[in-house]
């Protein structure tokens, strides 16, 4: 454990003797970079499948399949995705150097509070080896220097990725430390991490429930939550059906296994006999499991019965649990006690419900008539997305490049002493 | 310890209920809570005064003398600026509620982001009693429901001030439980209440550096670390002698006890010999204890030889460390390695070096020609202070009532689903 925790100093210092020299970086220069990257990971493509062979034929030899090999899987596809990820953040405004305001104070002080990078980011995250090409490009991009920290699985490729970036950074005199990658993928590699606050001003998350709770509840350093969403759509009193059933259709099947997907629907209790049996169907023909209380069972006969577990469960599968409330009180007060505070959606043509449901739902994106996929960095416009955070502190909901700075105060004096 | 938890755990439940209802409260109504706490703190003094003489007579029995009594002695000069300072409070714009922006997308949706109450805010503090009403008084007015463990010191002053204002609550018509002091004052509930992910949005401490290191280290809730300053004073060519001897004699001597006093001065080689004779008599004119390195030592004949140790000591009293500097990167190397990343200032009429030091230098406040002293809430025309946030994530250097509150997105749809 102690050879550990040398081994990740050594990426801590370095990452922090580069952060200072890129926070300084103009955004020219950061962007050269980016495309300079994407550009090399096309021609090293060859060499990036093949390292990432490996990681599949070793997953498969573990036994992996399905969907979780499909994750890790490369192809010349995918690594055209990434370059153009990089090449899209390139040509995104660097939100770094902003003064978000300025003013003078009556003793003449002239204080300005302007954007910086937070300075060194820490990155946790499992399968997905696109994601190091992501992120890395983000943190760049906002001048801040990144510890990315893959899971085993992809470690082949990962390693193949970060020298595309590395090589990227050298050709364009920029420190190679900028973006390092932790090889070592033991348990007590990322525990180490969780606790290097002399190094690292935030540690970000991505990936399944366990491992975001694992670095919630170990890690010393601040963390941005990111990800889990069990997410409701509430049919309170909808002006046509058809809008409700598309809503929750869409939230529901969509994509069902991201974090913005609905969970759980609730419906108001006038609507329920004229609302459930339609939209029941619509989803069950695509594959739905419908799991409802007792009002839902009678009312549609092939629901399965829900239990209190299945409220509280973010099911990222074609699974959806159904309520019957009886009033938009009721409705609040479910989403209260079960919501992870993602998302969640009224569709209502009730002014004051909607007013209510906006102001008094504490998610971080709330809705009225519209489906909750939308959480999204892209669709709300920020142009890139390095993550969905479900806590308060700091940034709510997507993260586009303005959460990956803070802010200093700039203070021009002549002279002031404080009376 | 379950005992203890199941304990606080009430505290979490009933403070959520309030924040809920406190988040929908208009900023007139919290206004008349605050007016009535100040009042009720003025026709309550007797009592309160009684309270805290309980608390003077066991510190007394303790051994406690000296500035530790002074800061938990309450008398009506204090009790006044208490009640002073929730007026004030209620006189500050409420942030809650503006939207920080709002676009409509190319789909239609209209999106907004909206500033919210954090929710629940904890707070762990020390001896103060007038941090119960000040911390209160802030959380009230920005809609978030409080719970306030204070020191054991101060448990009878404490209650009684809680009373007071609980009191206001209730006659407003208020949950009384968006105030609440935990009197448990065990380290037990110091550390169940670090663990209460559930119901806390953010946890502060306010206090000694062992008491925000230790919440730092056990919290699993989000932290806003605060206050540690080894603030830094650079003399690099300052175009008159007199300012830079006034800044650092400010910075060091005008309150040394508390986090924005100088404990460093760094001097520019060139300038040694001229600056430091004069500026070190000026300094132990008013008792400052000079602690240098060879070159001061040299120069300075009274100077103490510094340590290691010293470069790193938040003194927090009369003592100041001394060190001469080759160029303006030596200066920034040095507190970049020394630096809490509170605040830190030059002193130059070198346009260059005064852009390099604000670019550079990766601390909340960065002055150029200004004494450290004016990184405060108030200074910085904030109207009050919750804390000097020393992290980079959330809030960074003085925080005011913004600083309490996070936002949310509000997005209005007519029936949008994701294509």
């Amino acid at each position: 454990m102690a050879g550990k925790m040398n081994n990740l100093e050594e990426y801590g210092k370095k990452a922090k003797i580069a952060s200072r020299i890129l926070a300084g970086i103009p955004v020219d220069r950061k962007n050269e970079v980016l495309n300079q990257a994407a550009d090399h990971l096309i021609r090293y493509q060859g060499k990036i499948l093949e390292e990432n062979s490996k990681d599949i034929k070793a997953a498969r030899n573990a036994g992996v399949k399905g969907a979780l090999l499909d994750r890790l899987m490369l192809n010349e596809g995918r690594i055209a995705s990434m370059a153009e990820g990089l090449r899209q953040i390139a040509m995104l405004e660097d939100p770094v150097g902003e003064v978000l305001w300025m003013k003078q104070r009556p003793n003449g002080l002239l204080i300005g509070q302007q954007r910086v990078p937070l300075g060194v980011v820490g990155v946790i995250y499992e399968a997905r080896p696109n994601v190091t090409a992501d992120v890395a490009g983000l943190c760049l991009k906002t001048g801040n220097a990144a510890i990315l920290r893959g899971g085993r699985e992809a470690i082949f490729s990962n390693r193949a990725i970060v020298e595309c970036l590395q090589d990227a950074l050298k050709k364009t005199g920029l420190p190679e430390d900028s973006i390092q990658l932790v090889t070592d993928t033991s348990r007590e590699s990322a525990l180490a991490l969780m606790r290097m606050n002399q190094y690292l001003d935030v540690l970000i998350p991505r990936g399944g429930a366990g491992l975001i709770k694992s670095v919630v509840e170990n890690s010393t350093v601040p963390v941005i939550e990111t990800g889990t969403g069990n997410c409701h759509v509430f049919i309170d009193s909808p002006s046509d059906l058809r809008m409700g059933i598309d809503i929750i259709v869409n939230a529901k099947t969509h994509r069902p296994g991201v974090c913005n997907a609905a969970e759980t629907l609730l419906v108001h209790k006038d609507m329920a006999e004229i609302f459930l049996p339609e939209a029941c169907r619509a989803l069950s023909e695509r594959n739905v499991e419908i799991r409802g209380d007792e009002k839902v069972c009678t009312l549609v006969p092939y629901a399965k019965k829900a239990t209190e577990e299945d409220w509280a469960t973010e099911y990222l599968d074609l699974i959806l649990a159904v309520r019957v409330v009886e009033s938009i009180d009721e409705a609040i007060d479910h989403i209260q006690k079960y919501s992870t505070g993602h998302s969640e959606a009224i569709v209502t043509n009730d002014y004051s419900h909607a007013r209510r449901f906006l102001q008094e739902v504490d998610s971080a994106a709330v809705y009225v008539n519209a489906s909750t996929r939308f959480t999204d960095g892209f669709e709300f416009g920020f142009g890139a997305e390095v993550g969905i955070s479900t806590q308060k502190l700091h940034a709510r909901g997507p993260m586009g490049l303005k959460e990956l700075t803070t802010y200093k105060y700039i203070v021009f004096g002549n002279g002031q002493i404080r009376q």
